[in-house]
C-alpha cells in the first residue's frame, strides 16, 4: 500500500522552507498574521551596528521587567528565540551539576530531548494523560532529576496545564531544589484563561516574541530567572558561543511595547475560530484528539503516522508532522496557523486521502 | 601599588557595552567605521519576518558559493557570528567523535578555550613563536589530536601566518584526517599578502560580515565545508540549538555583494595608516611588540598585565585588555579599531601611567 518512491521524513526540518504551488502546510508553527506595523518603525540607524549587552539590550531587558512582576532588568537574558534560550539554560545546568537527569512531559516539543542529550544531560520521561501532567507519576520522577521542563500552553498537544498542578509543581520544586525550565512562548495563544507564571528560586522562564508578534525569523527570545548562578552562567557561555543577539532583531522587539493589546488580544480570537474550525472539522472526520485550549495545533491519532506524512506531502500537498517526533506515535501534529480557506482546503485533501483507510483512524 | 578598590577584571565580556565621557577604549575589536550604505536598503519587508532555512538563506548562500572556487551553497552554513559556527562545528566533532582533543595556537582568541571545553572537548597548545606557528611542535601534537584551530590573521596576535606553513598545515591534516577549524574572519584585514583559504577535505573555514562591512552586532557569520558530516551535524544541531541565523540580518549581509570592492580596500587603508601610528607609538615609548601584519590588534609585553589593565580603567580611562585572557599572561591586548586622534590620546595617557614604571616593561 505505501508508495516505495515517498520518501520517509525523518524530522521537520525537512520541511522547513518547503514551498509549492497549491501546497498546503500543517507543519511549521509560525503565525502567519501579519506583524503589528509599529514593528517595523526607525529600523535602520548605524548606532544598530555595533557589538551589544552579551545579556541583551538595556531597555528591552527594562521593558521585560516592567510585565515580570517584581523583575529586575538583570533578571532577563534575551537570545536568539526560545531554542537558544533553552540551549543555554540546559549548557548552564551541565557546567553547574555535571550530568544530571532532565523531566520532561511526554508529548514534548521535538527539540527538548535533543538538547537535553547535546548539553550532557539524560532525559526522562513523565507520559501526559489526556495532554495534561500526571501528577501521582510527576511526583515519583521529579525526585530523581534536577530539573524539570513544562511547557504550558504546549506545542504540540495544544493542551494548558490547569493551576493547581502548576500550583503543586511549583511547591514540589522549590521544595527539593530542582529547577523548573518553563517554556511559555505561547502565553499569549490561550483560550481558556489568562497565563500563569510559574514562580520560584529555581524558576528559569524561556519566552520569545516570535509568537506574539509574528517575528518568529528575527529570533529574539529571552530568559528569565531569579536565579543568580544560572544567569551568571548562561551569559558566560553566550559570551563565547554567540555574543549579543542580533541587535536589529532587539530594536524590533523594542518596538513591541508600542503595539497595543487589542491587536494581539483580536489575534487570539482569531486563533479560537481556527481552533474551533480545525477541531470540529477534525472530529467530524472521525479522528479522536483534545480540544486545544491555547497554541495553534492539534495531535489526532492516526495509524501509520510516517506513511501518513508522506503520502500527504507527494500525493495530496500537505504538509503535517508525524507524531512521532514529538514522542506521540500513531499521532499526527497539525498546526493551525494559516488561513481558515486553506485548513478547509488541507482537511479535504486529508479527507479524500482516508477514505478508504478509516480503520487508520483507531 | 596597586590600589586596593580598583577591582581586577576576569575577562573581557566585563567591558563589554562600557560608555563614559572621555573613556577610550583599546578593548573591544569592532571596526569604528561605519558600515557601507548599501547594507541598509529596502530592509523591512514582511517577508523577512517569517522562520528561514536553518542553513542559510538561499541567495546568501549563493553569493558566498560564488567567492569560494569550487563550491555550492550547499557547502554553507550560515549562523549567529563566527562564534556560533565555532560553537557548532566544536559540538558537531563532539557528536560525531566523542571527547577528542583540539589543538590551539597560543596566544589564542580567548573563546576558543572555553568553546572546546564546553563541547566537551579538550584543548591542548601549541606555542607561537614571534607570533608565527612552530612547525615542529606542531608537528608533534598534531598526532595527539582531531582537530586543530587556525587563526590567520590572528586575534590578538595580529600576525598572519607564512604561505609555506599553511600549505604544510593542509598536507599534514589531509593526511591524519585531523580537522582544520580555520577562523579568517580577518581575511579582509591584512596588510603583508592576499588571505590564502586553507583547503582540504576535512577544513572547516569560519567567517563572518562583521568585520569586513562593520556589522558585528548583527551577528551573522557562516561556516564553509566540504565535508557532508560535519554539515549534516552542523545543521541538526542548530534546528534545535537556534534554528535558522535572524533573517533581517542575512538580508543585510546578502545587500553586501554590492559593495563596492574599492570602499573595503579604502578602510585596508585605513586600518594600515593606524597599525603604524600605534606599532610605532608603542615602539617609541619602549614597548617590546609584533608589528601587525593583519587584524586590528597589538599585543604588546608588560609586566603585572592585571594591574596594568585595572589601574588604566580606573585611573586613566582607558580600556585594554589583559594578554593572560588570550594565553599571553605578561602581555596586553590593544585594539585599533578607533580614530587616530583617539589612539595618540590613548598611548599619551598610558605614557603617564608608565612613566614611572619603566621597569615594567621588560
Amino acid at each position: 500500500m505505501s508508495n516505495p518512491s515517498h520518501k520517509k521524513f525523518a524530522s521537520p526540518a525537512a520541511f522547513i522552507g518547503q514551498e509549492a504551488d497549491g501546497l498546503i502546510s500543517f507543519g511549521s508553527g509560525q503565525p502567519d498574521l501579519p506583524p503589528p506595523s509599529k514593528i517595523f518603525d526607525d529600523l535602520a540607524t548605524k548606532r544598530l551596528f555595533k557589538y551589544g549587552l552579551i545579556q541583551g539590550e538595556l531597555e528591552l531587558r527594562q521593558m521585560l521587567a516592567a510585565d515580570y512582576p517584581k523583575s529586575s532588568a538583570d533578571d532577563f537574558v534575551i537570545t536568539n528565540g526560545a531554542s537558544e534560550a533553552l540551549d543555554l539554560t540546559l549548557r548552564a545546568i551541565r557546567q553547574l551539576h555535571g550530568r544530571v537527569k532532565v523531566l520532561v512531559c511526554r508529548p514534548y516539543y521535538y527539540s527538548y530531548p535533543e538538547l537535553i542529550r547535546l548539553a550532557g544531560l539524560t532525559p526522562v520521561y513523565t507520559d501526559l494523560i489526556d495532554g495534561h501532567i500526571d501528577l501521582t507519576d510527576f511526583k515519583k520522577k521529579i525526585k530523581d532529576v534536577k530539573a524539570v521542563l513544562i511547557n504550558s500552553p504546549s506545542n504540540p498537544t495544544g493542551r494548558v496545564e490547569l493551576l493547581d498542578t502548576l500550583r503543586e509543581v511549583e511547591a514540589i520544586t522549590a521544595k527539593l531544589g530542582v529547577y523548573v525550565l518553563s517554556d511559555e512562548v505561547y502565553k499569549d495563544l490561550i483560550y481558556v484563561r489568562e497565563n500563569y507564571l510559574i514562580k520560584g528560586p529555581h524558576v528559569i522562564t524561556i519566552n520569545s516574541f516570535s509568537k506574539t508578534y509574528s517575528m518568529c525569523g528575527l529570533r529574539v527570545g529571552y530568559l528569565y530567572a531569579r536565579d543568580p548562578k544560572i544567569l551568571q552562567q548562561v551569559i558566560e557561555i553566550k559570551t563565547h558561543s554567540s555574543m549579543n543577539t542580533n541587535i536589529l532583531g532587539q530594536a524590533m522587539a523594542i518596538k513591541a511595547k508600542d503595539v497595543d493589546r487589542r491587536i494581539i488580544d483580536h489575534q487570539t480570537g482569531i486563533w479560537e475560530k481556527r481552533r474551533d474550525f480545525i477541531y470540529n472539522g477534525l472530529t467530524a472526520m472521525g479522528f479522536d484528539l483534545w480540544k486545544p485550549e491555547g497554541a495553534f495545533y492539534v495531535l489526532p491519532k492516526i495509524k501509520h503516522s510516517a506513511q501518513v506524512v508522506s503520502d500527504l506531502f507527494y500525493d495530496h500537498k500537505v504538509i503535517v508532522y508525524d507524531g512521532a517526533w514529538f514522542g506521540a506515535p500513531d499521532r499526527i501534529r497539525l498546526s493551525y496557523a494559516l488561513e481558515t480557506v486553506k485548513i478547509k482546503a488541507g482537511l479535504e485533501r486529508i479527507g479524500e486521502y482516508l477514505k478508504d483507510k478509516q480503520d487508520w483512524l483507531v
